[in-house]
């Protein structure tokens, strides 16, 4: 890389970790679409972060996931500590970026230099939201937020990778929603450190806890302790309970140095998995676009799928 | 390849073509995990296939999609044509394969010759499902299935990729599900060919087929037809209605072959990518395994991913 690029890199590393908010969230951006030059801020970054707590928060959509940010968000700023949130939306390229409730929560903590939110949407099939998020966690972290949240909408496989990179898990559901099944079916029950039945004012919100509870008495063999609390996030109640949860996932009883080396491990290779990934992605999209021919034969089945895939993977792995 | 692996894998195409059903059942789970074996008999069986109509079906959890996909089989029956079920379920590695809803349907079809039903699950982080599952319908296409609905659960981007691969798909809601925003924020509008409002018989079916429609009209900039059809999937009532929507979905008026090659190459494209993605992700881990040290490096961080993919990539196109 030239000197002049090293240099701009940089001074807009240090612009971020300066606190430059402008600079942070156009290099996010920059990072979302990928620029090379992002990039290279983002390598400088990285040794600078790794000081916060990543908290991920996911759920079925309905649950209460953004009012239940919404206030730990105000109870952590109580406590004196810089909260970031990355609000991944799996919103379709047409209906763009941020949704409604984000820009609310957006306006509401604007004034608040303590606090920095930022909406994230998947732009197109080639993913690499996982990949995008990861960035946007280590910018918030070199910045100096302590407390960084990752909301992820709905369920999925992308949901599961996100969360992976976050230390603990938060897992947010509501009372009668359909059969409870459904949250096993989600597979988001094995990723839980914190099981959530929010809007426990409901009807069924102790029989949810119970049904909860026999789910991961099942599962059994995970050695780990899952807690199960429950809040009424539009009125705060069981919103502290929840905190101390999360504090004891975070230094957890008996925990010791490797325990912690080993969870710092799994998500050096989540992530490092990510971006190999990611760069795989683009590799694809790239040998897929400079053979229309081969799409052709394809779509005639005249060749299949995979004698083409060999040939166009031979043409990449031979330069 | 030796003659004797390409006679092996042409007997077991023709065991499948032939109507073989615990070949192909051996054939599907050889696919999902990869086996090259099984990759050498899917290349034969791939020029056998392209007669089927497939139809994606999603939505929401607890849309009642389970339901609706066992009266469309019924239904499909009774017209005399064969039909192959695909139940996509981002179910977690633990809690296995099929779930209990699965598992009824599947012995009430059982006695049935001309059903054939396949879950799928997830299986660990590195993904490939939407590959496998295009896998599967490959086979049931190749073993004479005419009508092959793929079912996935829930919402988010693998589903997205999972239906991108049907011909037609046909995405259920229901009234009162949350605000209808839900829909937008899943993103399942935009890949909608058909909108099912199921359990119509519920209070706000109208509104909610009013609420769709009002955002297909603010999508507005799409050219193709979408239809709205309410359906109790529990009585049976619409479905008839649900039916005829997808067969003009599947015979557009005024189509010309033109517009029918156009979508069959996007689907070899989609096929194609994940198939490339795939081999990829693959490479990806068997690299990150070899990389033990890496890892360390980068959870100390005195590496950053970055320059740690690097590294490791061009180690692949070095080989």
């Amino acid at each position: 890389m030239a000197e002049g690029a090293q240099s701009t890199a940089e001074v807009r590393a240090q612009a971020v970790t300066g606190g430059d908010t402008r600079a942070a969230a156009r290099l996010m951006r920059d990072l979302e679409d990928g620029l090379p030059q992002a990039v290279a801020v983002l390598k400088r970054l990285y040794r600078a972060s790794g000081k916060a707590f990543v908290l991920g928060i996911t759920g079925n959509p309905g649950a209460g996931k953004s009012t239940l940010v919404d206030v730990l968000i105000e109870r952590y700023r109580a406590r004196g500590l810089r909260v970031g949130v990355v609000a991944v939306d799996p919103t379709s390229p047409f209906s763009g970026g941020a949704i409604l409730g984000d820009r609310i929560r957006m306006s509401r903590h604007s004034t608040d230099p303590g606090v920095f939110i930022r909406s994230m949407a998947t732009r197109g099939h080639l993913g690499g939201l996982s990949r995008a998020t990861a960035d946007v966690v280590t910018v918030l972290d070199a910045m100096g937020f302590e407390m960084i949240l990752v909301e992820t909408v709905g369920v999925g496989q992308d949901e599961v990778e996100i969360v992976a990179q976050a230390e603990s898990t938060v897992v947010v559901t509501v009372p009668g929603l359909g059969d409870e099944i459904q949250a096993i079916k989600a597979g988001i029950l094995e990723i839980a450190d914190v099981l959530v039945v929010n809007k426990s004012d409901r009807e069924g919100a102790d029989r949810s806890v119970r049904d909860l509870r026999s789910m991961l008495e099942l599962r059994g063999h995970e050695a780990r302790q899952v807690e199960i609390v429950k809040t009424v996030a539009a009125t705060g109640a069981g919103v502290e309970e929840l905190m101390a949860a999360i504090e004891r996932q975070r230094h957890p009883a008996g925990s010791d140095d490797a325990a912690l080396a080993r969870r710092r491990r799994q998500r050096a290779e989540a992530l490092l998995g990510e971006v190999i990934q990611d760069r795989m992605r683009r590799a694809a999209a790239r040998l897929l676009a400079a053979h229309p021919d081969i799409i052709d034969q394809v779509a005639a089945r005249s060749v299949d799928p995979y004698s083409a895939a060999d040939d166009i993977l031979a043409e990449l792995l031979a330069r």
